[in-house]
């Protein structure tokens, strides 16, 4: 089993930007604890972040290329972007939305998420365990 | 380590409504999938369920004596109780959102929760799973 | 054949509140119209009344062991809970709305009802003949 | 007495017109319907159809010239017609407002009647038996 | 000069309907004091009344025969009717939104008038008057 | 008979201020165009402006010594002020509501009048004769 | 094949109204643009003009009748009739709506067609061009 | 005279309920000072809790029982609650709305009281003496 | 203790004004009785009103010259002016906000006080004696 | 004479994704019978498309060198890029709008093209006949 | 060149009202910078400040009397004036918007400026620096 | 010092592009200005265009690698873009806003700036030189 863990716009930063929403972990840390929960379930995991819109949607679509699920933190996007939607809603495998902190207990436009409708779940506010979190419902759902 | 596992209205009936959209699963056979891995993690559950909205806020208000997290499933009332909002908010146990469904596929009222706000975090769309990874999201912020 | 005859918050008061909206009558004077014509039409009724949102709830859900409708006026809680509307979904009894005033004609906050949705139809504005119509109603959908 | 039956727009298709909604029954079934249940009561109705909102209008104001209630399905015209809400508010004659179908479990712009306030009642879902139900409540209503 | 006086739905009811919003005076009374008014002052009317939607765009497509203004109350199809505010935009005919009752001082949704917009200017609140000064603004429009 | 005419902000600029609106008449030549109309009417007028909401307001509550109705164009201030609104509202003397120009072919903030509602009637968009059309309704309103 | 081409309210004007939109192109044009057209295709067309919305659902119902398919310019009806729309949804004859101009390039109020959804699809803004799009894709449907 | 007092969902949190909002002072706290103040104007008063809608809106009914006065702090009820609504136009009893803290000054749900326009008036933000010039209230309007 | 008494536009005219809403007390009423309840507790007031926005706004900013607390009915302003709720955040007086009728009984648009959020409490519905109790609230804030 | 032909995001995925809303019919079928049906009109035609928003944008602005006419299916595009409308109303070459399916009969969030105003006209819901008619409207624009 | 720079209610107030938004700086202080560039610039500037809506209307109609700009900080009143706005637009004198604070990150009802619309050109956020920009901004308009 | 602008989607078009908006200039001529005034300065500026999103988000993140200030000129991406905003909010670096045109002088969907709220200012309206503005104002930042 292959899951691709995708992050959307500015998530390169994180770690050092905003702190107190964020935390101090950087995308690199969430890749290594993610890596290491994976090999514990014998998962294989590809991790891959862009500013890209566009690109973003590009990955989502060639995941029918070998991967059993989607981890998709959209980041920015997740409120503002039909195309994901449509990638999402067009793709055979499933795509579970995780958020590192609560998009609910932020500004009234980070509420409305535009993903979420074409997601399998969502999980969002446990920091980087939500995308751990992320990784065991992946796999549940393959194991049904 | 003790979780309080709440349930709302209707959620007795599981496994006999609406099966297209909450499939088969009983609340019982929940509480059985949640009592195992809840063993293997040494933490102790107790499982409640109640139709009454003034009796689900007395139960997260009684949390503070004993219970290191809340998780709750507050069916209709996640989108009407200010109430429970009110009683999460004053609780210090950190209380985590979990739904079968994804509320987010259905109808429009059901998109807005009026608890997500002051929980921990919100893990919906998986299922009983569902229940499973929220246990785990709660050990996981005690063990912090 | 057996109908189920609900009565949400206030009910209770009838005759004595607001008799410019509800007029005169009792609850007890409608169930006694409710009863003759139901012994004419050689139906078994049972009526009930409650404030509690969460006791309607499972009245609604217990209505399955042997009634063949129900005939609801949800009385504020029409108007207010999702909690009712998922146990009128979920319920396979034929539920049926009856209001006593016309509740279109009325305040803007009463002419939105979450549960007519759900229910098979709806019948509002009669006065006490309100239930007699829906007690027929139900019975003509039994007879179908 | 005499009741004045009033259809609006496309209701002449009843029974060839979207059936998994409106049924197999024609209008003339209906009439049928009502006219027997009419005899018993020892009532005398008037049949009428018009995809003209200005001829609707016009009946509603004639209503006054001897008939004691009028049943109105005004179809479309329930959604968009304030002339007609004027003609009913204008009408010493008592109108009830019937549907076929529970407008609303249909599209959101079924949801609001803008004849609805100035109604006497209104009854909705119960099929061709709506128009049963309406003529009682007239009935009714002219006994008081 | 000739000017066109037209009335929509429900003004034939007039000095019978709700006297207590728009008097007892009726249309045949309206007409008789546009008439003397116009008299005075050598204009020439012609009243016309129609509950039809189509009817009123016919004539005031037609006003461009041999008119110089148009009086306009066109009852309830001032909130619903595009037809008739195009009809008026296409018409080198200036037209005169006139109205008995004050709009302004009724139910929220005869506050916008759709016919506004495109009319020369509105007159309303003064009853009967309201046609007579409407008659006067025409007159003196022209004499510009 | 003695009427007072109010103007509210900016309408001191009249004929300097975007005449492609308001045309090139000043406040002086509406003056004497009022007058002229009423001398023929027998009646006194009084002529006054102010670019303060509260000075207006203060003329407003002392019409009632000695005027027999007010006509105001309050300019700017029908669609912001409530204070203007209660005044008119608590005054016995009646108060009509002019424009020079027709306010809903304007932008959109433009269309909504505060004071509509209390006041006795609206004339609006026919340049100065709005004034001397107010000035008839005014002393037919007294005449009944 | 047969093709039913209706017309909605005022566009009996075509040519004398509103040039600068509509262009000067009389609908007799458009009927001679069509017929020959249609004749290059060995296609029948009807073509009806009517004010009167009561009419345009009665052409609209009897489409079925003969008719492979009708092109529909609705006017003003396009955005407040929901009985036309009614009467799409129940026709078995696809129905393709057609507008002159571009109506998402005018006033915010012609943005919204209440009968897009119920028809087959849209074509908008190519002037009288329109029509002979729509008669082409019209063809086209019938001969899948 | 005697005066009930009423308190809603969670105000029997109150002290331990975040005190930056509240502050210290706990329910019992708030009787004793109502107390105090009520021995001094020789009034009786009975307070009561529940977290429970249902049995607020029963011991709103049952006010007439003996109670010149209710005082109301329905706490989240405040917003959500059309029955306790009913439940309080139907009462002879006058009812006094109090809140310890000024609901205008958080968050946007909390401004919306569904109560306010059935009570008598309303009094917020001055902390426990919120009570007791809610008890001054309700004896000046009984000495009236 | 210094108390600054304001009364904002149209209070002038209290006991003439609207006496189904207002009573026949006069604002001078209102001063004797506030001044007799000051006299008991040896406290000082300034009674003050304006019909100008302007002059509240400067009233405002000068209480910090020597007044302990200001009593603001703002009458019509409370819905309109952010000008007078910018005046009381900036004021280092505490400002308490007091209505004579209850404004969430009235007309829509005056259930929005703008000045709310930043006033310490409200105080509506008591008549006159709203502005004892405001100052009574007013004396316990200093106490503390 | 040349056309560009654009498409936006994901439409590389037609013929897999979805069917039952766009068929199965692909990018490359499309082409062809565009390719088809230009060279029986001696035009030249280029296909292009891409996921990213900024592409488009530039392909649009480059159109004015050597294109006459923008064919562009902007896909989700449409519905959220302010910048592909400033591209196209910048541009000197007219854009036409085209959908495979009819945006209105699906969710609410596609009714709305942002790009439409701006674009020449609109065709929608003829699948990939849109296209064909799509050309020829553009050949029809240049002919005048 | 001569500038006049209009400050509205309130700023009176600078550097002693919530300096956690507006910082130390008085009205005094930002006038000596105006004047120090002024002067570098050989430009005059006027300083006013008033809390009149109606004054500061009066002084932007006044402004064509010498003045080749005005730069205005409107205050609270940018976001309720339609007087200020329409005296902006009657001013053949150009006006610059400034703000000391940035208004786009305060409360929701500073985001909307009634007057910006028919402003030249706005600057917020630089503190008393926006000033010096306002000025700037006005000398290069004049020399161009 | 060292200052990057950016520039947004379709600047690359200034001075072809709608030059009734944006005049002749070019963005080669703007950055010559630019360049001019930094130079007396002593400040060094970099220039950047792009059509994509991500892109400018990218360079919004690097500017913290030696930049003291970004001005951004986001084009259309001012009104859709949240990656821009976080971008923006995750950044050490001061942001400035500038707009050519007066935003709120044109269609509505301009008048809302996503980023404003984050950016430290906003300069709008004046043409090419917002850009001199707001290189004099991060300067002025900088210098404090």
């Amino acid at each position: 089993m292959k899951v691709l863990v995708l992050n959307g716009p500015n998530l390169n930063l994180l770690g050092k930007r905003e702190p107190e929403i964020y935390g101090h972990t950087t995308l690199a840390d969430i890749e290594s604890m993610v890596r290491e929960k994976a090999k514990g379930m014998a998962v294989e995991v590809e991790f891959r972040q862009s500013n890209h819109e566009g690109e973003l949607v590009g990955w989502v679509q060639s995941a029918r290329d070998g991967f059993s699920a989607v981890l998709l933190n959209a980041g920015a996007y997740t409120h503002t972007s039909v195309a994901l939607r449509d990638a999402i809603a067009a793709s055979p495998v499933p795509t579970i939305e995780v958020h590192l902190s609560n998009i609910y207990a932020r500004e009234e436009f980070r509420h409305k998420s535009l993903i979420a409708p074409v997601c399998k779940g969502q999980i969002s506010g446990f920091g980087a365990h939500s995308y751990v979190l992320g990784l065991e419902a992946a796999c549940n759902l393959n194991a049904r």
